[in-house]
Parts: C-alpha cells; structure tokens; sequence
C-alpha cells in the first residue's frame, strides 16, 4: 500500500462527520488535521462521534492547521455555495494542498462563476495543487455515471437521466428540504426563497455538454411540487391529501430549440419505488439502472474519499470529475 | 476544440476498420498513418470500405510511419496475446508515441506476464509515453464499469458481473467462436485446443482486486457448453437438441475460500434477453443493469477511440483502466 496519505477535514457537519468514520477505517489513511468554526478544541474522533479520541483537536485557523500539519489533501465540507466558500477554497490552495469539496457549484463552475472558476484554476496551478468538487449529486449519478457510460458509444446524440427517491425513510433534515408536509403556499415561498432546492442540476448539465463537447444555447430548470392525492405517512410526518409529498426538479441543456440534455430529480415521501436510470440516445442506445436508486449521504461521503488518490494524481489546476474518467468524445 | 489529435491505426482487421470508420468522423481527430501486413500500398479508406479516400497508404513498416506520420497515438488492434503482440509495442514505445491496444492479455497484465508488464512500464516511461490496453472486455463491463460504480461505495465486499448476451443476431465468426452448432465432442476439442475461449476473465478479476487493494490467493476460471435443449435456428445457422448453443464461462478471484469476485460470461444463440449487470456487497449495496447488454463490437471500438484523450494526458507508463477512473479505495 505504500505511505500513508495525510488528509485533514474541513467542516464537521453531517457529511464532515460521515467522511471521518470512513477516513478513521480506511487503513492507507491518515486523519492529521480538523478545521471549524464550531467545537474548537475538542477532539475529532469525539465530535465525529467515533466512540474513541483521533488526537486531532478541531481549529478554526485554516493556515495553522496546514502549516502544523502538513495534509496532502484537505476534505473540504462547508457549504453548497461557491461565492461563500472560495476565499476557504484559495487559502488552502495558496497554502499548497489539495482540495476535495462537496461544494455543489465547484462541481461545474464555469457557467455561473467563470472569474472565480479561472482564478481557481491558476492559483491551483502556480500552488501545483488540484481543486475538485464531487459528491454523488452533483459529482456521480447525473453527471460523471453518465459521462463515464458514454464511453462505449462510438456518437451521442441525447442524455436523459432520473433520480427518483422515496424519501420515506430518510433523515427528517431531508424531508423538509424537499418540503414534505407543506401547503402550496408553503412550497411556493421556500422555493422563492431559495431554500426548497437541489443544488447541481445546471452544474452537471454544464459538465456533461463540456465532457462531449456540446456547446448549448441555454440551461433551463424547472421546479414544482409532488402533491399527495391520499394521506402519505413516513416514519416521521405525514402529509395531508393536497399537500407537497416533495419536489420535482428537471434541468434541460438546449441546443437549436431541441432538449439534448434531460435531468429529472424527484423525491418525494410515498413514492414509487427509488432507482436511478441513465438513457443514451446514441451509437449504440444504452440504458443503465440502478435499483433501489443510490443512498445520497453515503454515497457522497464515498465520492468525497474515494477521489482522494485521483486529487494527489491528477496535474495540477481547477478539475471537474469529468476531467478524470473516460467518456464520449466529441462528433459524430 | 483545440488542435487534432494525430493517430495511426495498426492492425486492420474487423476492429480496425471500425476504430477507422469512427476516427474518420470525428472532428478532433486525424488519422495520420495505417500499419497491417496486409494489403500494403492500399489506401485506409477504401480497406476500411469508408466510400472515400484517406490519402493514408497501408504500410508494413512500423518504424516508418511513425517517424514519417509523427502520430501522437497509435490505436493497435493484432491479437488478444500479449506474447504475440508485445514486441509490436515495443516498437512503437521506442518510437515515442503513446498506444491504445485491443490486446485482452495487455488489460492487466501483471499477474500472468509480470516481467513484460514492468518491461513495458519501464520503457513507457523512459519514452515518456502511456500504453493501455482497453475493450469492451475486458477494458470496461467487467473491470472499469464495476470498479467504477464502487466510487459511491465507502465499503466493498463482494462483486459480481454477469454477461448475458443472446447471440442469435451477431455476426457468423462471433456465433462461431462460442461454439454454437457444436457437437459436445467437438465443443470439447475446441475448448481444449484454446479457440474456444472468451479471454480475459482472469485479467478483469486481478483489475478489479488492485483496484480494490485485495489480494488474492488465486484466480480459477471454468469453461462449459450451454446445450440446446429444443431445436434453435439463429439468422444464420440451426442448433439441433443436445448441441452447444454456446458458452457459459465463470472467473473466480478468491481469498480465504471464498469467492470476492465472480465473473459470469454467457452467450449463445436463443437465450434469454441480453443484458449485463454489477452486484457489489458492500455499503451500500448496489445492483446495476444495462437493459439489452451492451453491443460487443461497437464497445470495443469506442473504447479505443474514447480512451485516446486519457492516453496523451496520464503520466507516462503503462497504465490499466483502473487508474483512469475513481474507484472505491481499500479498506473497511
């Protein structure tokens, strides 16, 4: 196996926490550092609730921490929004240390953030660092999983991909950001807000069209709810006929008025049955499930450590998950 | 797009023409030299059957074309054994240019010819090129695609792929080669003879293991006919009661007396419907099936020409598809 790779992680939330008991267990693994602004001075293994201390004591000095500790790689999990995280993002990088980040819009940031995406880039460069968003929404299942299944056509023409969930069982933080249980009202207003909202439709759509080279006239999303027609109950509310199950979220890339890329996110309480269904309209057809559909947070936390050698790997600079698999090329 | 890519296409039988009829179409690319013993002299075009002229005459003369053509990739498609092929590599190593090769023996070829692997390695190196060997499969369903799918997995116990493709509309060599129409004593003498034999079952499974960071105590295959037990007529020929419809072939990787990888690779004419599917225990578990399999040769040929991008940009040496993708990395 080699040395040990040295990572330290950056935001000890739900995913922060999930990723420290993966990296705790992974034996080519080596947890030397922790950053946050919560729980300062208290031990790691304790806060990400281990059972057992790691002896890496939580600090809210991002250059401290890399400089006393020296990570290869730091998990970086703070926030799904590129304009609150890319001052973080550039301390680490200027501080010479690859970045793996769930951050949603890193994932593809070309579109919306083409100045930051470029200065990421360079500073990433003259560091000889990597920086790279993933996950498994955006970063898997509508982006890289169907860029990476492309790679046995010979042309592409269309992609649609479907993530349906039956969001029943799922934690409760899930089943309100999908706004189960809520009037139309109620709905409305949370999307207005902006808070009612899967982060990464526009993200992967950008990602498959650079990944094939397909330059779209536009990105478009659509969102609305999923209405209960009886009484839905989940193991931790129950909705009212009339009320929001969930959301529907579709994301199209166009091209010339025609809808080259479809993604569809659903996720609702009482739905049918979960999978996740890529369809390639090519040379030749292809259509690919997953049954059961692919549990989010684990799987994210998955993405987020299995990326690790890759990041060391990979020639420094901004790279998307696009840059490190093999897919279609471009043309007929 | 940038500047076009120069290939060469070496060996042009019926997965060089192909890998030529799709090169001949993409826009990033340029094919710049052709290199069979075979109908030297003859434009590329019309061997391919394109309709058109390439301007590339076929040649017999390795060495020439590549330092006359200057290809940055050549795509070498001769033979799935690496004992016949590896000093056609060898050449085109020295000649610096990168290699995408079909060679089923080339996918992972540590565990049945180490002392060629590291030769070529060193070689690949010291000429500051890459040397891949790639496919359908092996080179994807049962080594890249399962491996890649781990990505989501924090955990892997157990993986299994199966291959079920109904034969009955391929073309006659492929109904051939598994033995369809066969008296069982003749299946058994092809067998025995080692031309009736998918290859590389045994190369996908030790993939699949260093991907994993497992390893194995060994690798067994088993080879049996799949008898018809009614009459079956396929496009081409009739398969009477008791004959071979085709092939059942089974890799095991194991550890400890038992299996962690099972291949399963089936084709005959009249099976069920077509499909190919990945079963990972782990966490989380996942079932991942392509609807009607996916076309044999057509794969084959885009994996060649897609992996091209890869095969310029990795770092020198030889490389196998596992180190072109994200995977899930060792441990609990």
């Amino acid at each position: 196996m080699g040395r040990k790779i040295r990572v330290a992680q950056f935001g000890i939330g739900v995913i922060g926490r999930g990723v420290t008991k993966v990296l705790a267990q992974k034996g080519n693994m080596k947890i030397v550092g922790a950053i946050d602004l919560a729980n300062v001075g208290q031990d790691l293994g304790d806060v990400a609730k281990l059972g057992k201390k790691l002896g890496v004591a939580i600090s809210d000095d991002i250059e401290g921490v890399i400089r006393k500790t020296k990570p290869q790689v730091v998990i970086h999990t703070t926030s799904s929004s590129l304009k609150k995280v890319h001052m973080e993002l550039e301390s680490l990088i200027r501080a010479k240390v690859n970045v793996v980040s769930s951050c949603e819009e890193l994932s593809y940031p070309y579109r919306k953030y083409p100045k930051i995406a470029s200065r990421l880039d360079r500073l990433a460069k003259e560091n000889q660092v990597t920086v790279v968003g993933t996950g498994v929404n955006p970063g898997f299942l509508m982006d890289a999983w169907p860029l990476f299944m492309t790679g046995v056509c010979t042309e592409v023409k269309e992609i649609r991909v479907s993530r349906i969930q039956d969001a029943s069982h799922r934690r409760i933080p899930f089943q309100e950001k999908i706004g189960a249980g809520k009037t139309l009202k109620e709905f409305n207003e949370l999307v207005a807000k902006g808070t009612l909202r899967h982060v990464g439709l526009s993200e992967s759509i950008a990602m498959i069209a650079s990944g094939l080279g397909w330059s779209l006239d536009d990105i478009t999303e659509t969102i609305e709810p999923i209405l209960a027609h009886k009484e839905i109950r989940s193991d931790y509310i129950t909705v009212k006929p009339g009320q929001a199950a969930g959301v529907k979220q579709v994301g199209y890339g166009w091209e010339k008025g025609k809808a080259l890329i479809t993604l569809n996110f659903e996720a609702a309480v009482g739905a049918q049955e979960s999978y996740d269904v890529v369809n390639i309209a090519g040379t030749p057809n292809l259509e690919v499930i997953i049954k059961g559909g692919t549990h989010g947070d684990i799987a994210t936390v998955a993405m987020l450590v299995n990326s690790i050698p890759k990041s060391i790997e990979a020639q420094p600079g901004l790279k998307t998950m696009k840059d490190l698999i093999i897919s279609a090329l471009p043309g007929k």
